[in-house]
């Protein structure tokens, strides 16, 4: 079984695998195969994916006799692995790591919530627009943190690109880039909008972009 | 500032914050202060309070000149900075570590709000029946999961027990022991009930219930 190529099962387009995407190329990770495992047609459900994932989702990563879920479980792992290669994106000390692991925290119990909830109403068609705006002031709350976070440090957990930032890549991208509906957002958050332009232009995202 | 002594902010009966008391046992951590701060009575909406954690809420920890919010990030540093101390709770290999991850994440994502769901109903009078059933055949199925994995492993990541399976104490007790709705659960699943009796009567998790 352990063939030693490391094996994501999942779509690109997906905000879950494309977290891990970005941080397998920000650790300069080529040798991977995507095993396409297409959600929206049902395949997340079948008896062979749901062994590999019980709850029938992705990403699953298998590296050997290892299979791992949960998105941000696997960048960890990812991180761990390849710690002596591509961008140092773990925190280089106890602190440093701390302060990832807690930005982490928020983007996965604060951020991710509330840009789903505004990006429901942005890729709906045609667009509630009362309903859209109240979601993004609900998601502005959020950012109102950030921004006063990013005004000290260049990036979430400090002056360094992190697992916490390329995290919110994905769904970020949806509702700023793809559906164009969060550039309110940006407008008295000037740290927020340059952080997001920041993150956005790394080559490692550019790639994955080349894959949706 | 830094005079050694680590101080939490909480209260020891919320569940965020038992997380972390539960862990500071585990690893046999007595030397710390504990700072109330009743957001009950408002005390986490403070200016105060908001300049260590800005979305006003507990726990903070704060250790020197680090300041750390968020549960599960807070348990991931301390099981870090005492990795040397107590139980081992974090892995022994990277595979070990891994799997920590996956099902702290999976506590994060899955079994506490649906837990959290129930225990809405369960902690209110009079009890609604109808909605309680119906949250607590929700949060079966996310037990469901956690039956599969049992009956193959005595703890969630392996046969150790770990940040994952403590993770789950808090808003567990209150479901099934506190307000004592939940035993249904326990019905068909017996690897889950002698999964959370046995780790219900860690000498760790008598000491939070203790200051409770
Ligand atoms: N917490 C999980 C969430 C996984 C998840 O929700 N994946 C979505 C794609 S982003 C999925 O598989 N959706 C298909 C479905 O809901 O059936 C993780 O981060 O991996
Ligand atoms: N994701 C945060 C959640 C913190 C949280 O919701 N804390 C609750 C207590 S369990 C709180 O402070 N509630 C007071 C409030 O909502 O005002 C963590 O895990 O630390």
């Amino acid at each position: 079984m352990a063939d030693g190529k490391l094996k994501l099962y999942g779509v690109a387009a997906s905000t879950c695998t494309g977290r891990v995407l970005v941080t397998l190329f920000e650790k300069g990770v080529e040798d991977f195969e995507l095993k396409v495992v297409n959600v929206r047609k049902g395949e997340g459900k079948t008896p062979e994916h749901k062994s590999l994932q019980p709850f029938g989702l992705i990403p699953v990563l298998q590296d050997g006799d290892l299979t791992l879920f949960e998105s941000r479980a696997i960048i960890r792992y990812i991180a761990n692995k390849f710690e002596g290669q591509g961008t140092p994106i773990y925190g280089a000390t106890p602190i440093e790591r701390a302060l990832v692991e807690q930005w982490l925290e928020v983007e996965a119990q604060n951020f991710n919530g509330a840009c789903k909830d505004a990006l429901k109403y942005a890729a709906a068609s045609p667009v509630d627009e009362e309903k859209l705006a109240q979601s993004l002031e609900k998601f502005g709350k959020v950012l109102d943190i950030y921004e006063a976070r990013l005004a000290t440090t260049q990036f979430l957990a400090g002056d360094f690109i992190s697992l916490a930032d390329l995290s919110h890549l994905t769904t970020g991208w949806k509702l700023f880039d793809k559906y164009k509906k969060g550039s309110v957002c940006f407008d008295g958050r000037p740290h927020v909008k340059a952080w997001w332009e920041s993150i956005s232009s790394r080559p490692a995202w550019k790639r994955v972009l080349e894959m949706i």
